[in-house]
């Protein structure tokens, strides 16, 4: 093993220099402020967590991207944190335990062992919100407009939002009676919107001509709101499921229209992210110039059964970094800065500390430093006038 | 292996509920913004590193506190950052590159095997701030003062800072031609405060007469400001390294009584807290509640070399949860909080959404919810009056 420079990162892993952590920071209040004033409160997961708890009800994917450790003191396996939804359905189900609505946000590193090949990362900074005990499609619509919020908040122009349904899949699946292993076949061909080995896979199933129709259809229902209609007629097998997750994103289709009149949504029942764990409605955005969805959320009813209580739930989440990235080249408003020499003076110690109390950066010479004022940043200077020191501004290049 | 209950947590990691983590976010800002007063940038150092660049002259004790991980990707040992501050000294080492002083500030999750005996935490929330590029003791002074400001701002009184410096012992230990493993075994019996052990020790040296009394009076130069006078006395083995350690003590001292004058320090030039890495004074606040330090710092003088570049450097650090946990008690103002009803009404819709860019916390009653009002932590409602969606405030009980 050859000895690389100390000072590399690891691939993926990347750290903040002072403009990037004081955009990030900035936005990090931003958008906390703005979960709290929809009445989300902020909790903080722990990073590590027992392996058990942390993969619960997440499925294979999850297990794969979370790096394990042995704990020491209970010789038990502990995770590394690979995505903070499910710790913050067990802070509602088993800590909080509310009858009524709680609503949730978080943020926070999280880590992977591979990361995914069209993220640049492995460790995206988490950010989300997520409603808990309510299954109507007032909290989908409530969490679809906070994600839209954010966002907004962190600059992001040409918004569009993709929305689906894995209950219709799902549905689909069970009325047309594949076994698990075809339903992970055809999940699979279905992801990778593979037609040609789409249609292959489906004339091997016995099945009904008619359930062979529909899953051939399924990647063509994809596009405008016009395309609900077209499904409500192509699915029109009987099942009460279907109709409710159509009429579902219609209802929501409609919402955002009057709310949102220049955003673009476009649905599409053959997009099944989160399929594992996702139970209702599932929504991502887009933006033209990332070729991947930018947040994303859905429902997920049941995710806090397994501690102990089931909760209907829904939620979104993105990476702090990617939002901040998007608009990196912003100019930020100058802060004003100044530069106290090195004096040893209590009026001018006063005068410093007077300063920072109220909010003004001042950096302090030290003695036989290099650099001055612009160096250090500083965009003023304090001055020594008639016995009284003062701020005297520099001339700006 | 007996399968625990799947919402327990590991043993010293903790997660905050909304009224602990909104404390802890509350404190985490205003201390941010009061570095930032001070002109200590953020930086955000990674969670993962490889381990070498963790580890880098810190010394066996931070080794055994640090998760190792096997990086997939590289096939590499990753650690688990157990201590931010080698990641922020190669910031500055080979990033930043700064010929002038560079002030960085940093607030992460960092995370130990076994953790500390008296601390009851494996998972600090490590909050800090380093100054690189000034070797006087100006710079030791400023980050001292900006130390005991974090502990004003965090509502923490009465205050005991205790100073060292490991020079005096350095030099001892030098002059007076200890080895390797004599110094090791001398260190240890120091950090153990055992007097007898010590003598015997001692007693088995084949040194001075001279150095055996004052290896002997070490723990016991341990007072107030009086006793670095009386170290100077019993200390004029004609070292100049010694000499101008007990006077920069003084110094810093003397500053502390002018600019703090109820502030309680104290003096131990046996105190060898972070004797592997630091190199000159040394420092901790320790509060009557509690058995250990809550903040501590000191001086770390080339710690980038190995990143390319010896820089003098100073700087302290603490955990932010302990910090919040010692005014947990105090009561926050209440926030206002709107209870708005769910229906579907576009003249509401507008008054939460300016409520909300207002910066009002508004919560959305979803329909056939559990719970009202005082449920979900609101303290008034919105209601219509005359055509006219107005704010009424509920009777607090």
């Amino acid at each position: 093993m050859q000895k690389k420079d100390s000072w590399l990162l690891p691939e993926g892993i990347s750290e903040a220099l002072p403009e990037e952590a004081a955009h990030l920071e900035r936005l990090r209040r931003n958008l906390l402020d703005t979960f709290a004033c929809w009445g989300y409160q902020l909790v903080i997961p722990p990073f590590v967590d027992f392996l058990d708890s942390l993969l619960t009800g997440s499925g294979h994917d999850l297990d794969l991207q979370t790096f394990k450790l042995t704990d020491q003191l209970s010789g038990e396996m502990l995770g590394v944190r690979a995505d903070m939804t499910p710790q913050v359905a067990r802070i509602d189900a088993h800590n909080l335990k509310h009858e009524w609505p709680t609503r949730l946000c978080y943020v926070g590193t999280t880590l992977h062992t591979v990361g995914d090949p069209l993220e640049k990362t492995r460790s995206p900074m988490q950010i989300g919100a997520e409603l808990y005990g309510h299954a109507g499609i007032e909290s989908d619509y409530e969490v679809i407009q906070l994600m839209l919020e954010m966002l907004a908040i962190s600059g992001i122009q040409n918004v569009h939002l993709d929305m689906g349904h894995v209950g219709v899949y799902r549905a689909l699946v069970e009325h047309a009676g594949l076994n698990k292993q075809q339903e992970t076949e055809l999940f699979d061909v279905l992801q990778r919107k593979a037609r040609t080995e789409l249609a292959e896979l489906i004339e091997g199933f016995a099945i009904s001509a008619h359930f062979k129709d529909i899953f051939n259809a399924l990647p063509k229902l994809n596009g405008g709101i016009d395309i609900l209609s077209k499904a409500a007629q192509l699915l029109d097998i009987g099942n009460g499921d279907i109709q409710t997750a159509l009429q579902d994103l219609q209802v929501i289709a409609e919402k955002l229209q009057r709310d949102y009149p220049s955003l673009t949504v476009s649905f599409d029942l053959a997009e099944l992210r989160g399929y594992h764990y996702h139970t209702g409605l599932v929504f991502a955005a887009f933006v033209p110039s990332i070729g991947r969805e930018i947040a994303r959320g859905g429902r997920y009813d049941n995710i806090g059964a397994v501690f102990g209580r089931a909760r209907p739930a829904t939620g979104f989440s993105a990476d702090l970094k990617v939002l901040a990235g998007l608009l990196a080249g912003e100019d930020e408003a100058p802060v004003q800065s100044i530069f106290a020499p090195a004096v040893e003076d209590c009026e001018l110690s006063r005068t410093v500390r007077d300063l920072r109390a109220s909010g003004v950066r001042v950096i302090r010479q030290l003695p036989g430093q290099t650099g001055g004022p612009e160096q250090l940043g500083c965009n003023a200077v304090l001055e020594k006038q008639d016995q009284q020191w003062v701020v005297r501004p520099l001339a700006s290049r």
